[in-house]
């Protein structure tokens, strides 16, 4: 089979083609052909034959049609212009993160008898306070971001484009990505990973907001088994609601660094610096938290069983199996 | 003010011009200039002054930009193809429904410091199967149909750009309008208001449903009612979620039937006959029916008292006073 990744050199699209290279296959399918597409160049693992790299924009014209053209039988699309930037340059969001999805999906409605598989990724940025409890799967999208308005835009677009029978989409909505490997990230929410990375790799790491503040969790690792459940999921079982909110592992701050004790001890738990930041704990506060999804579960997708065990996969897939004790 | 009414030609454009012709004024302002637009030309009151018409294709280039330059205050914007056309014509139903939209929405964002009311008319096509009781204003969208997607996607944008700061939105999703005046009409739903006005004309009318089936209902009246004050509401009591379901009259057929022999009698009743129609019924089990509308109510959207109402308002507004005994 044919696989295109868009987007492939973000933290998670590089995960996601490291394994599918690694696996050679999926769903029971031998991987003939791998595109893995970005903006920017990438690197291949080396000896691997049925893989390339290519650089598209998919905000500029025809770029999604050549994309299209070879017929991939199963395209996950994990490219966006990210929150901060999407909110910052209101034109440059609408037009990758909105546009140049609606031209993907129009590539493939193009072509006559043509019926992919589409994985598309989207954020829990779609929902916004007040919640009523533990946001549950018919819970109403109330974006407070151009970012999440253009994600439930297009979970709207891959539901009628899977109606209409132009392709089989499948939406897969993350949690908060828990720990997430590389230098400490300027988006507001980034002290969840930076409090457990940044220790465990021998430096101090700030807390800007209380110790009870909650989320909801997943490692990168069971976001790319997420992503590869959902391609090879049956369709038809989703009926008309084609997004499914992923689960996760719920924790306080305070939990995280209890288990951050466990794993690792007091003395990495001693690099956390509690230093609050009103700005961030007021925008903290509407985040949405909290999920109720019986309908992924139901489906099969499997959380992390705790915040530990999210800390002994970021310790194994990023850091070797060590850590600066 | 100078009031700009786009879709001015359809039912409710056409009472909501009616209305705006006679007030001459809105919230406490004078109406200096009242632009009414549609893709067909209309008629004008004898003797107004402050009011034109004009044709404008919302879909073609330019056309948005052209009906924004006289920064009008007020922008009702009614103007959709309907949703059995979105249906067949998918390009059209986008193009119009979703692109005119955003076009407007542009050209508005494309004027420094002008920010004016828009009131959109969303649909209850937004929800779709299956609910959980009565639908509630936070309740997830789940369009069945291209038409929903376009007004959920619509709702969206129209929240973003108020959150934005490039225009004041409001959002008004209309429960079933009942009577329709004019011909019996060809959408599925028709029945609702055929089996009122026919019977009420000496004609006869089909119903193709059991008389067990609920909807919810506001006469065209109340839906003017809606708009006006959705013109002139505080935005800031609406917080971050612009669009809002409006109230209705809850009325199985069997309640309808009923309320139309109190109001008209027997005779009138026995004008209705129950054709059942299998793929009609089919249709109707999936769609939306019943809501809580508790947010609407608070901020001060009225719906009739009663069925009888929405007939006797039909009885005045439309036959002049008289019915066929």
């Amino acid at each position: 089979m044919k696989v295109l990744v868009i987007g492939a050199a973000g933290m998670i699209g590089r995960k996601l083609c490291e394994r599918l290279l690694k696996d050679g296959r999926i769903g029971g399918a031998d991987i003939d052909e791998l595109v893995m597409v970005d903006t920017v160049a990438g690197d291949l693992g080396a000896g691997v034959t049925f893989a390339r790299h290519a650089v598209v924009d998919l905000a500029q014209p025809d770029a999604a049609a050549k994309l299209i053209a070879p017929r991939p039988d199963l395209i996950f699309h994990l490219a966006a212009i990210v929150s901060g930037e999407a909110e910052r340059n209101f034109d440059k969001g609408y037009a990758v993160n909105l546009d140049g999805t609606r031209a993907l999906f129009e590539a493939i409605r193009a072509i006559a008898d043509y019926k992919p598989r589409i994985v598309y990724t989207s954020s829990i940025a779609v929902f916004g306070a007040p919640y009523n409890g533990a946001i549950a799967d018919d819970f109403f999208h109330t974006p407070l971001s151009s970012y999440g308005t253009q994600k439930a835009i297009c979970e709207l677009l891959l539901a009628d484009y899977t109606r209409r029978g132009f392709f089989d989409g499948v939406g897969i909505r993350l949690p908060n990505i828990c720990v997430r490997p590389g230098k400490p990230n300027a988006a507001a929410s980034g002290f969840f990973s930076n409090i457990i990375r940044e220790p465990l790799a021998g430096r101090e790491a700030v807390l800007p907001v209380a110790d009870s503040v909650g989320q909801t969790h997943a490692s990168p690792r069971a976001t790319v088994e997420f992503l590869l459940h959902g391609a090879t999921l049956d369709g038809e079982r989703l009926g008309a609601r084609r997004t499914l909110m992923m689960p996760g592992v719920p924790a306080s701050i305070a939990e995280q660094i209890e288990a951050l004790r466990r794993v690792a001890g007091d003395a990495v738990v001693a690099r956390i610096r509690h230093v609050p930041d009103p700005a961030i704990m007021a925008m903290v506060a509407g985040w949405p938290a909290s999920f109720a999804t019986p309908r992924a579960l139901a489906l099969g997708f499997k959380p992390e069983a705790s915040f530990d065990d999210i800390i002994r996969t970021h310790i194994e897939d990023d850091l070797g199996g060590a850590f600066v004790s």
